[in-house]
C-alpha cells in the first residue's frame, strides 16, 4: 500500500510540523511534545477548551484549534491515545485561570489518560471539568470502549462549547452547553474499504469487493452489519434511520455528512441529497447541513451521518464566528 | 469498485441537488441545467466571475461560488465539458450589466464550448472577457489540451480576481488580476493510484503496487514519468523542483498542497512540511500555505503542489474576505 509518508515512525511528528508550517500564525507546538495549542495560548478571560486522541482522523483534532473552538489538542500516535503527560502539558499551556473543559471521545485509553492528567492538573490548582462524547449509535460496547464510541458529533461539541467560551461564559456554563450537544447528537457510519495504518501498511480488516460494513468505527472497529454493497440512497436510509430515532416532527436539526478520508465529495453530496429528502419526509427541519471531511479514518472510503437536534441556544452557538484551519464561519 | 452512488447516469444531477440542499442560502440551480449560481445572482455593480468544467473535481467548481469568488459555475458530466448552451445560460444568469469574466481551464472541450457561449452572449449584448488557466508545468501538450493543462492554480485565479471584482473593479482590471495570477503560478501533481469514474467503475489507468506517476493530470492523463514509489520527501522534492523554476531568492509565494481526493490530510501535511523546508533552502518566503482538497480527481490518491509568486497586490487580494462552501477567509 503506497502512502505519501517517510518512516512510519515519524509520520505524526512530521504531520504536526507540516500543520504548524501551514498555520504559523495560529498554531504552536509545545516543545518536545505532540501537543498543538493556539499561538496566543493561554487566552485571558476565557474558559479553555482542550481535546485530543489518536492521530489519523485529521482534520480532527488540531484542525479545530482557533477562535471560537479549541485552545489546544494533543495528538497521539496513529489510532493511539496521547499519554497522560501530554494531556497534562496541554491543560497547563491552555489554562489562563478561568478553568479548562476537556472534551474526550469515549475510548478507554483517551478517558484513562485524560482523567489522570486532570487529577494532576487539579493538584496544580487548575480547575478542570470534562465531558465524554459518545455519539456513535451503532454499537453499545466496542473494541476500545465501554459504552458508545465518540465520533464526528465531537466536532459539534467543539463548535458549540467553543462559541460559549468565546462569549465569556464560565466553566459550568460551557460544560452545560457541551453536555447539551452530547445529549442531542447521534452518528452512524459505513465503510466501503478498510483504512490502512502507516505502521502496518495493509488493510486493518478485510472487506470483500462487493461488501460494505454498516456501523463502522473510525479505527475500523466492527460495526453492526456486513452487507452487500448497495446504492447510495439505500445506505443513506440505513444510516439515517439509525440516528433519527425518536425525534419529533417539526424538530430542527443540524446534519453532518462526513467523509472517512478517501470518499470523493461528489459521493458525500449524493448522500446529503437523500438525507435531506428523508428528513423532509419525517417532518424534520434542517437548520444547517455540513458536508465534508470532519473526522476521518486515514484512507477509509465511506461516510458517516450525524444528526443533532437544536434549539435556539445551540443554533446561535453553531452560527457564531469560528476561525480555525478546518472550519471557518462568520 | 464500490462507490456511494446510485445510477452512474444520475450522479452529477444528484450531486448538484445535494450541494444546493447543503447551501440553500448560497447556491441556486438554474432550472433544467447543471449550472449553479449564487442565490442572489446577478449581483449589481460588480463584474461577474464564471467558470465550469467536468465534474469529479469537487469542491471545484461550485464549491467556490460566493462572496469574493465566483458568481456561478457550470458542471459537465464526469470529466466532460459542459455544453456551450449551459455556459451561455451561466453567463446570462450572472451578468448584471457590468460584464463577465470567464475563467477557463485549458482543456479543448472547455475552451471550445466556452468560446461559443461567449460569442452567443456577446450577440445578446453582454460584455464578456475570458482567461485560460494553464498552470500544470508537467507536460506541454496533453491528451485533452494544446499547451499546458489547467489545474489547481485555477483556485487562486478565482480568489484573486473574485476579490478584485468584489472591490468594484471594472472588467479590464479584474481580467488583469486573473492574468497576473496565471503568469505567476505553476502546479505539478503525482498519483499513487488511478481514479475510478462512476461510469466505468474500474481504474482509468494501471499503476503497479509499487509505482507512482509524476506529472499526472486531474483526469488521469499521463504525466512525465512513472517511477518506483518513494518516500514523501523525495516525491515533494520532485514536484517542488518542477514548479519553482526561475523564482528569485527573497520572492514571496503562496503555496498549495492539494489532495487528489483519496489522500489522508496526514499525508498532505507531511508533504507541506518538506515543501516549506525546500522553499526556505531556496531563500523563498512563504506568505501563506494552503493544505487541503481544492481540486480533486474523484478517488485518486496523490497530491499536487502549487506555487504562486505574489506581490503586494496579490497578497491583499488573497487575504480579502471570501465566503464560499469550500473556502472562507476573513
Amino acid at each position: 500500500m503506497k502512502k505519501l509518508i517517510n518512516d512510519p515512525d515519524d509520520v505524526v511528528d512530521e504531520m504536526l510540523d507540516g500543520m504548524t508550517a501551514a498555520h504559523p500564525d495560529r498554531l504552536r507546538r509545545l516543545p518536545e511534545t505532540q501537543v498543538l495549542v493556539r499561538d496566543d495560548a493561554p487566552v485571558d478571560d476565557k474558559v479553555a477548551l482542550v481535546t485530543g486522541g489518536g492521530s489519523g482522523h485529521e482534520p480532527t483534532h488540531a484542525g479545530y484549534i482557533g477562535d471560537g473552538m479549541l485552545d489546544g489538542a494533543a495528538a497521539g500516535d496513529v489510532f493511539s491515545s496521547p499519554t497522560a503527560d501530554e494531556f497534562e502539558e496541554l491543560i497547563g499551556a491552555c489554562d489562563a485561570g478561568d478553568g479548562v473543559l476537556a472534551i474526550i471521545k469515549n475510548y478507554e485509553g483517551d478517558v484513562m489518560n485524560f482523567e489522570t492528567a486532570i487529577e494532576l492538573a487539579e493538584m496544580e490548582g487548575i480547575e478542570v471539568e470534562s465531558v465524554v462524547v459518545n455519539d456513535d449509535v451503532a454499537v453499545e460496547d466496542s473494541l476500545y470502549t465501554s459504552g458508545r464510541r465518540g465520533v464526528c458529533g465531537t466536532i459539534l461539541v467543539h463548535k458549540a462549547a467553543g462559541a460559549k467560551a468565546a462569549q465569556g461564559a464560565d466553566l459550568s456554563e460551557v460544560k452545560r452547553v457541551a453536555e447539551k450537544v452530547i445529549d442531542n447528537v447521534g452518528t452512524m457510519g459505513t465503510a466501503l474499504t478498510s483504512c490502512v495504518t502507516p505502521e502496518k501498511g495493509e488493510p486493518t480488516f478485510d472487506l470483500g469487493d462487493d461488501e460494505i460494513e454498516l456501523g463502522i468505527g473510525i479505527h475500523g472497529e466492527p460495526g453492526t452489519e456486513r452487507t452487500e454493497a448497495m446504492p447510495a440512497d439505500e445506505v443513506t436510509e440505513h444510516l439515517t434511520e439509525a440516528v433519527l430515532d425518536d425525534l419529533d416532527e417539526g424538530q430542527e436539526v443540524l446534519t453532518v455528512v462526513n467523509g472517512m478520508g478517501a470518499t470523493p465529495q461528489m459521493e458525500l453530496f449524493v448522500v446529503n441529497r437523500r438525507l435531506q429528502e428523508l428528513l423532509g419526509e419525517r417532518g424534520l427541519e434542517t437548520y444547517d447541513a455540513w458536508v465534508g471531511d470532519y473526522m476521518t479514518s486515514l484512507d477509509m472510503a465511506g461516510a458517516s451521518i450525524t444528526v443533532c437536534a437544536v434549539d435556539d441556544e445551540l443554533k446561535e452557538l453553531f452560527d457564531a464566528p469560528a476561525d480555525t484551519p478546518a472550519l471557518t464561519t462568520k
